[in-house]
């Protein structure tokens, strides 16, 4: 097996490089990078039972294994780029797909990956505590997302998990809003969806909030706020270790459809999170990955009025004794700062 | 020809979008792109020759092609993933690489795109200033780099243009040194290299610079602060359009050298910049790309002593009526804090 993607080799050695690539057969795993990392690999992987060897390029591993005699060789295809498979080919390898392997395995965590993930969490919780307290009327949405990243930074994060969504008043409708120069007014919806990187591992979460009261404008976000947050904690209540991710995401998705709000949830109700931000499993309506204790995955239903509001409350979770457990204390009910 | 990458895209069109696809032939140009972009599309590319449809996937793209009976299709070969090749194949398109002629119209600027540079690195060197007024003793790396990103967009960046690099001592000794949690102190060497996108273009800059005046141990690098900074000077007074990479990186490699310092120059001096961070025309000691008025690029010789410290000074830059114009104000001489 040989794995090239930085995400990939990060899960496989626990080591982050920009270079490197992971070689596994039945007698030995090798971890080939650069000078750069090399005495750093070294250090890091010395009781693992990975070698260290340095490579200058592929070239030089696919000389590696060719010289090993090897005909089959498993690489995870969706990351492979072509010239990357034209070099594969040169040496006649015989391919076949690690992805799935892969990210079946990726989707049990252990308890040091919990670790990190849970420590990610709560560098971004104390991050979007602190934000609140600084918000302040006139803030632009860039500036409310680029303050949320510099604070999680400033609490130990090695950086965000995502660029951070940062949106206000309407533009909280569109899911994914690009933050831009929009300023903070009284009265609006706000909407932040953030998260970062501990040990490598992945945070994400979602908060929608008022910035003031506001007035008669603000008693449908009120409405359905609530009915959001019915669907997210009847979702994290009932999800059961062996259930599929179509069934989790019913539980949401049927609550929502009793006050007619289904066809505004317009995304899946969650996504596996771990090294990356969004892996397996997957929890929407086609899904039938199966859930299974010791998965991180996120609860974030989400509805959205064009032009009007959007409202998205999600929290990273895990299935732990056949339940879920929420790694967030960040207060669900509706904030009115 | 259709183009799926994100870059590109935004290249092709001007206007970013997380999913779609660009196809041009001889008779039309044509965005396709799925609902939540498509009416801000309309409205963005209405004065272009390009028509803007919706697609849900990439199949719906690819029957379009076809049904024009379609026989050669150029796409970016080294941006296509193993699927996506598959997919195109399956529909017997005859492929070539339009990779190259991108590059080269990527290189050279419009008076729009210089703009936009221009004021990513205004941005940059705002906020960069600001950063100087609240650099304090005890910042980590990490928090250096996420204040610096902060300052950034509030400054108006969309976002960073690349993951800043803050290292504080003898961190500056790594060219790509990832910020951690080593604390500032006092007579410290600071290296930062940092940037920002405004209008979808990137800026590009590193200063390296004293916390404090430090004692004895700083001589040495006060003194090879100076051959780094003649270097880049000597550089940027000598390009000229028509010259290659080769010879502008020699420029500053043969003035180090006078010091017997050009093994420790262990980069290349430049590249690129646009859309992408990196890109052509790349200046090194290999390179024989031409640089040509209106390209933009960096220049950036560095010295790394590893253990001790490391030196980066750089620019982004553009040539102008034969010469090198740099969009930084900011001061290259050393700056002692």
């Amino acid at each position: 097996m040989l794995t090239a993607s930085p995400d990939l080799r990060r899960y496989l050695t626990g080591f982050a490089s920009s270079f490197g690539f992971v070689y596994t057969d039945a007698q030995e795993s090798v971890f080939f990078t650069d000078p750069r990392y090399a005495e750093g690999a070294r250090a890091a992987l010395k009781n693992a039972f990975i070698a260290v060897e340095v490579a200058q390029s592929e070239e030089t591993v696919l000389d590696y294994i060719k010289s090993k005699k090897i005909k089959t060789l498993a690489v995870p295809m969706e990351r492979v780029s072509l010239p990357q498979y034209a070099a594969l080919k040169k040496r006649r390898f015989k391919l076949t797909d690690s992805m799935p392997a892969l990210a079946d395995a990726m989707c049990f965590k252990t308890e040091e990956e919990i670790g990190y993930i849970a420590k990610a969490c709560e560098i971004a919780e104390r991050a979007y505590a602190d934000l609140l307290e600084r918000l302040k009327e006139g803030m632009t949405e860039n500036e409310t997302a680029g303050l949320l990243e510099y604070l999680m930074r400033k609490h130990g994060a090695e950086d965000r998990s995502f660029e951070t969504i940062a949106a206000f008043g309407k533009n909280t409708s569109v899911p994914h809003h690009a933050p831009g120069e929009d300023k903070l007014k009284r009265g609006m919806p706000v909407l932040l969806d953030f998260g970062c990187k501990a040990g490598g591992y992945c945070s994400d979460i979602t908060r929608t909030f008022l910035f003031g009261e506001g007035g008669e404008e603000n008693e449908e976000f009120k409405t359905v706020y609530g009915r959001v947050l019915e669907a997210h904690l009847i979702a994290a209540e009932n999800i059961r270790n062996g259930m599929t991710g179509m069934q989790a995401d019913a539980y949401a998705r049927d609550h929502l459809k009793k006050y007619g709000l289904d066809k505004f949830f317009t995304h899946s109700l969650g996504h596996g999170i771990g090294v990356n931000i969004h892996e397996e499993p997957r929890l929407s309506s086609r899904s039938g990955d199966i859930l299974r204790n010791g998965m991180v995955f996120s609860i974030e239903p989400g509805v959205y009025f064009e032009g009007k509001f959007g409202i998205r409350i999600e929290d990273s979770v895990t299935i732990e004794n056949d339940r879920v457990r929420s790694f967030m204390k960040t207060e669900k009910g509706l904030t009115v700062l």
